[in-house]
């Protein structure tokens, strides 16, 4: 297996951003270490990465358990041969509830794959970067990440708090030349289950993960000159 | 024990900002329900409200674990007959490392004491605040609250996340008759030990415990038409 | 005419806040200087507070013109014979337009009240204020002070401009002993024409203007140790 | 003159960040208008980009002067035979003073430059954009966008105006395909003047300009499904 090429890992590989996020990195020259709690499910994307000549490897780790995270780091030093150079961290816990009816053990979970797991993972990459004098972080946060609101106490407890973990990283980072960044998705992504479900709706009506992807190139790329350390997208027809 | 009056209850009393609250809102006219990790440090106050014809309830009480603060609601709506009709929430954890030394069970612990306890503490008095219509509920946050400064990674998404949640609370219980809201302290209060250890400090560049709980009790009486979310709180001299 | 009193000024002064600003701050053992375009309106306001013994000055005063202000406090310092020692600043310019049609010289209406009446009001009163150490300078903001919303890019523009005013002058004249504090009005105030042109609406689902005004007495009133740069209000049925 | 070409115009160009936006943009295959208050400071940066083969008309223009702005405009959509697709607004009046010495015609004049400038701009190349559902508008913004800095009333006022401004374009002009967006520069650019005074920093220590430029151009070339509305840039040893 190929080990020249510097390593993206790429964690919350679902059908939409993950795999966006994956085929941009590939594209621009990463071999890719993809993350997620069913690996079976990413045997498609790694194909077709694959087919196209690059390096990907899919290991099975749950963002909301530390020791699951660490092995699969593990498992991508080992098996690709060298340290990350760009970590995406994607996962983030759902949960749609009155106060009076969120169970502290959902809040918990949902603070533990949005935050913890954020944390672990970025221990299991940062000390190479640090050695190195460079890395890119970054961080996938949600409407909610600004704004508590009615009912989604556990997604914004823990979209807040990545969010702080984001800017606590980035002031002490970023002078050791580690960029670590944070995207704000305001609005549905093209997911294929979007998509259907809502028929009658102008396609660019949904964020498209592609392009959110390419954002996320073109934030590695920026020089440590001139770094961006929050923005948002959204459609343009997307109220906010 | 008289259980006429009306109970707030203050979780996280230590010599400071936990004890100004248990004046304030005895003088008032409530009852007091004191919870802390060491109720013995709570009988000196104890005694000195009770010395004034105050009824003072204090329990053992973990904020960082869930059972622990359902155990301390017990006892408190058991033996001052009521349910509360305030909550105030001080705790949180503190850490100051480097992101490469944070511990996840350090962030964990920090979130579990700021939010999750925040959240389970809310759980035992809402029921009865909802069925009223009527009810106040003060979170204490921080300078992290709203800034995730270098090494403060654990402070600062605990208290992001605790932010969220009142938020999200505000918005849900607001309409129901529920007063929720979030104070930012941003400098150092007036404990003994503060000021012994920085004698030549001008004595008002510390935020003062009586008048911060003065707020807390302006807050708590202001009418529902005209109600505070979010307030700071800092020395005249403190940087901002 | 009695000046041993101290003297609060209120710019911007209708049926709704100023007029109970006037009323809270008089109660506290202020004389008044009430500033208004028309000054024939205040009449009724200054009646019945000098029947409640009560020292108040009212004097015609365009907050959009620098000058009309100078002229405005000249007359205030002469008449009651002292420096003020509170300023509570409330106008502000509305226009509803489409960013098409709002006229150059709407926006820059809108900011000359807002935030240049501001900065010449703030100026008429800061040099006593920093010579004694002493002073409170309250602003009125708004929804519009945290959200540029469609449509409201005039008033938002001022009001986010007023909030920088703000800021600054706090940073600056806090360690001189000079509160300055924002207060963000997120609602509709109880004045007439509001809640007889909405006669279902629950009356609390408008802002109590004497609510709002025991607020800013109580912002006054804060030792300078504890000190708050801004708070919001809003009734408890006002989505936010 | 070749006018097949859409065209951008950059208004504010001085040897940083204009100069770069233009280059960046004709590269991009733009014909470009430059409005500038002296546009002889024009002549070597159109030269420059007319030997490459771009097509460069410089304007004299006033930003704090709205006739100013209209005759550039008309004069640019004259000469290159169509309206504009890409508005770039740079300029901004720096006044740092005491708020007690900041004079109320200073801090007018920057409003007018940073704010009122950016609507009749704004006004200027709209109509078109909204008929056609396509154009691009990017605000430049600064530390002082954010933070009221003491001494710093009179930027950040403004600053604070145009981002409010940015805000309500983006929210009614969005669903119509007008990309509005703003930049929040947090640092010094690496000017010539700026480099040459502190000879002993880091040149990665200054924001490059031609980075800066390739943000713009990326918000430009975001599909409307996918757009940022906001962004910050700054160097890696930047204190934020």
């Amino acid at each position: 297996m190929a080990a020249k090429k510097p390593i993206a890992v790429v964690i919350g590989v679902g059908p939409g951003l993950g795999a966006s996020l994956a085929r941009r990195f590939a594209t621009g020259g990463y071999s890719i270490g993809l993350i997620a709690r069913n690996e079976s499910n990413l045997e498609p994307l790694q194909k077709e990465l694959e087919q196209q000549g690059h390096t990907v490897l899919s290991v099975k780790g749950d963002a909301g358990d530390v020791s699951s995270i660490k092995n699969a780091f593990n498992t991508i030093r080992t098996q690709l041969g060298n340290d990350p150079e760009v970590l995406l961290y994607n996962p983030s816990g759902f949960v749609y509830k009155s106060i009076l009816d969120l169970k502290p053990e959902e809040l918990q979970n949902s603070l533990n794959i949005s935050v913890v797991g954020a944390l672990a993972a970025s221990q299991e990459v940062l000390p190479a970067m640090v050695k190195n004098g460079k890395g890119t972080i970054l961080f996938t946060g949600a409407t909610a990440s600004l704004r508590g609101s009615s009912k989604f106490a556990g997604l914004a407890a823990s979209k807040f708090a990545l969010r702080a973990l984001a800017q606590s990283m980035a002031r002490e980072l970023g002078p050791q030349g580690v960029h670590v960044a944070h995207v704000i998705i305001d609005g549905q992504i093209n997911t294929p289950r979007q998509v259907k479900g809502q028929p009658d709706k102008d396609i660019d009506s949904f964020l498209n993960s592609d392009a959110i992807a390419e954002t996320y190139w073109q934030l590695h790329v920026q020089p440590r000159s001139t770094w961006t350390q929050e923005l948002d997208l959204r459609p343009y027809v997307e109220k906010f």
